[in-house]
């Protein structure tokens, strides 16, 4: 099953493509959607709408895991880290009806064994279970690459992790 | 020109389409896009997208005016306002650059004389303007034909008014 783990943002949008089978987990492929401030907020916003298309095109996944926002330094980010993942959930919801989240804790729990893991650790684990020679970078990337390893790892209960 | 006026959100998203000529201005249509809290969030994000899309096909706005968000009562409200009104903005920037965004402050002032306003004034200002027999329903209609009503008021000076 192909997974894409997205940790949505609106100057950088991490995304990691992940094929996970029953015994193994093999990374596809992983990068960042980048927008400027000195790019107007719509054309921010329809730059990933399209972007983000454009990486379901071409890797068809069956299964789309969002990071879970509950935090954000104030009501005017929150708009703005909003409408970047109104716009990718839209995206998705037009692509399949199996879009899942999970907290940062939840990530870190699966990933890393503990919800306390540090984001090194994370990324330690990462590149472990991916059999990697190296972290990947960006750090968003890494995030979405771990977003989808949740997503894998996470067995029969997948249904309580359903967008709702 | 014909405007677009929207007052976005998620389980109700109202719009107004006005004709505005130097000496007049006329109303072609109004009304709300509508989602329910029993579909999930991925679903309601996807209907406006769509919904919103067929206003762009069937009305052809040359100008879209929104109602610029700075208000929620926490933070986890603003993700949800935001995310709504994000994929708003992003159908919209596909169709036309020409996005423009005005305070309640501003529509108060434009369509009633004063930016102290209260909502009925409005309202009662959109009927006489626009020489209807009665006040536009349901209220977020209302205020998107304001919002439109504003944007074709505003001269010259439109371009302090396009969504950065």
């Amino acid at each position: 099953m192909i997974i894409l783990g997205i940790d949505p943002g609106l100057a950088t949008l991490g995304w990691g493509v992940v094929e996970a089978e029953r015994s193994k987990q093999q990374l596809i492929d992983y990068g960042c959607i980048l927008t400027t401030p000195d790019m107007a907020l719509p054309q921010r916003l329809l730059a990933i709408q399209r972007e983000l298309k454009a990486l379901l095109d071409r890797f068809h996944p069956q299964d789309i895991a969002f990071e879970e926002l509950f935090f954000a330094k104030n009501v005017t980010t929150a708009f703005t880290v909003g409408a970047a993942r109104g716009v990718s959930v839209a995206v998705c919801a037009a692509h399949t009806d199996h879009l899942y989240e999970y907290t940062p804790m939840q990530v870190k729990l699966a990933v890393a064994g503990h919800g306390g893991a540090k984001k090194e650790q994370v990324q330690q684990m990462v590149k472990l279970l991916l059999h990697l020679d190296h972290i990947p970078k960006p750090d968003d990337a890494a995030d979405a690459i771990a977003i989808a390893l949740t997503h894998g790892a996470v067995g029969i209960s997948k249904q309580q992790f359903l967008m709702k």
